[in-house]
């Protein structure tokens, strides 16, 4: 996985110009969002109203500003569109989201970096928030924000053999209130400062254990299955369904609203420190050193 | 069940002369508290303190006015009497509790429907907040309000081959915040939204997979296993066992007492939607053409 | 375990001039922290920057105001050398830690009684709130205030074949807020109230289940898994691992300072109650009567 985040980060500039508009379209039986640089398919079957989003933004799906951004604008419209429900998955092999580019930390632009940082809250807000019925298909590893994408979600359907975890501190960094409120709600509070404090990623059989997933199938079958989830769902009448979701995450939710920018201020004051610069630099340099040791 | 739940809406109507003001008599070694009807037994062990009501209203204990009445009335009495202890069972085959009665929020008389709520409000505050120990001997299915009775009580034993669930999503209701704090407080968040959303009836392996309940034994043991445990609760000193159970439960209790007005008014606005009246139609619709065909 | 207790109570009085100036040394590999009657030894390692806290105040280790005044001070020298982590473990054999030592609550001085109490609210916030990492390795039983310092460490290492658990309703005194806010943490809601209410004292393999702790390991391997442990903290960038768990605990530390006077007024009322008093001295008088007839 180490080269793969190399990998990311030599890459990930390249992705900059992302189409930041979007298209929902229904009305054929499945058509497609497609964006600029089709890393971000969405797909919306209109006989079931069932839409998926499919990241793929190689290497690693990694989330910068323009990914997190395009994310939530494709969110907005599908919740506007009255979807009633969303699979996240991803389409890069052997990853379904490394989490955030730590280009966006490292020797940051200040005011980017707080862009970039009320994008990931929004991301958040949406898809936590979410009215839709949300089943992650995590069909590869998941650090960091791509753990926080799937631990967002109502169902979580995970392959074999991967990796899952906010392994934030062993970045020299701190999941922020809402990452922890997010994963207190999953596995709860014991589970989440042993995970967090650690910064542990879990293989897809401790995971399942941790209850951090609530189910493991093969790789060819994680996308089947959370299609499978979706139909129960799908049979609840709509309106319970979401108000009984809504009144399960409101609090979180409208904590996060409240400090938004207390939360921006914070996260800003934090990454610039000294020694987290230094904390990422190191890591950047250790990614870097095992990439050139593979090659 | 589906055949059990229409019968219950059958005659559901013809109890509602039920004795509003029950006795509870204590001194001999076992007295019986007994209603007009005999569908609400409640008797007391004067040895042990150890009152034991068990639901008799066929054909599925359905939670109507005049029986959450007689219920809140028999539990004022008994913490009245300084009992000690309460074991809820039921009289009736193969059913615990089948829960409100739906003909209560259907059609309803908009004044009736709101001394309804406040009457189920008043039996929950009673027994989730009851001093007594608590022990649900569930003999029988428990979906919606007879899961609740269950998991407001202190500890839960059950027979296997049933079904226990808070399924309000499935009749398209939503089960109030007191009934998700029940549920969070014994299943946690997790489960508790997995559960509440898409309205799950579980069976008795998975409800004690997932710790709704604490102990399986076979149907003809639930009722002395429960005084088995009871007698574990009966030798803590009595005002520290009470503290220990107030502190667990107050904050819910309080929220609760302080918002009762404006649940009784969501319910009713709820409740009285064209779109929730016309799931509810459709709901017993489909249970009296269950009935039908099975005739 | 009883005789333990009333051997306990026999001498509990003697330790009474118990060094309050503790001093903790680094520099060298290993140097001890030294008390006047060695009842608390701790030695930090200057290499890792781990400290070990060994309760040596036989025979039960039962926690009055002298000893927990020193444990206070240990762990405020500690974390003013910036030492990174904990390990608090037993040097008298087959316990852990008896708690409180119930003489200081029978008929007990009142102002006295309030000094303790305070005591015991220090040794919790310093504990419980401390920015080490903190491994519990639990090398005998651990009732009560014993099982409280396993349960404020971040992580729990226990031995086969003790026991463990927060029994006050036993004795019929109940455990304060703060005490079920830490098992709430650990074990969760449910399995709390069920702890705390039937004052459970759980077997090492019980406990494991609940998940109360979180590895079981032989009596000679408990110290070295402790440490192993500790290492994985280590490992964790300092601040990004003390935000994570100050993240995790301050709203429970910041709800004990706010209240605490009201909460020692509780305790003081509470434990001055007639009733109280007398369960109090039931119980002492009963292992009296179990050591003498071991006699």
């Amino acid at each position: 996985m180490a080269t793969l985040w190399t990998r990311g980060i030599q890459v990930c500039r390249s992705f900059s110009r992302l189409c930041t508009t979007p298209t929902v379209q229904r009305g054929t039986a499945v058509r497609l969002m497609s964006t600029e640089n089709d890393n971000l398919q969405v797909d919306v079957d209109s006989k079931t109203g069932v839409a998926t989003m499919k990241m793929c933004r190689p290497p690693v799906n990694s989330l910068n500003l323009e990914y997190l951004t395009s994310i939530s604008i494709a969110l907005e419209k599908l919740e506007n569109e009255k979807c009633r429900g969303l699979i996240l998955t991803s389409g890069v092999p052997k990853i379904f989201c490394a989490g955030l580019d730590i280009l966006e930390m490292y020797q940051p632009d200040v005011e980017r970096l707080q862009v970039f940082w009320r994008s990931l809250q929004d991301v958040w807000l949406r898809l936590y928030g979410s009215k839709m019925a949300t089943i992650a298909a995590i069909n590869g590893h998941s650090p960091a924000g791509g753990c926080l994408l799937a631990l967002c979600c109502d169902y979580r359907i995970m392959a074999p053999n991967y990796t899952i975890g906010l392994n934030e501190t062993q970045l020299g960094i701190v999941a922020p209130f809402w990452f922890k409120d997010t994963i207190c709600g999953v596995v709860g509070e014991r589970e989440a400062e042993h995970a967090l404090t650690l910064g542990i990623m879990y293989s897809t059989e401790e995971a399942l254990d941790i209850k951090a997933i609530d189910k493991v199938v093969p790789q060819e079958e994680v996308y089947t299955a959370a299609q499978e989830k979706m139909k129960q769902y799908l049979k609840i009448p709509e309106v319970a369904r979401q108000l009984s979701k809504d009144m399960m995450r409101r609090e979180n939710v409208e904590k996060l609203r409240l400090r938004r920018e207390d939360d921006v201020a914070n996260f800003k004051n934090f990454a610039v420190r000294d020694s987290v610069q230094k904390s990422l630099g190191m890591y950047l340099e250790m990614l870097k050193k095992k990439s050139q040791q593979k090659k």
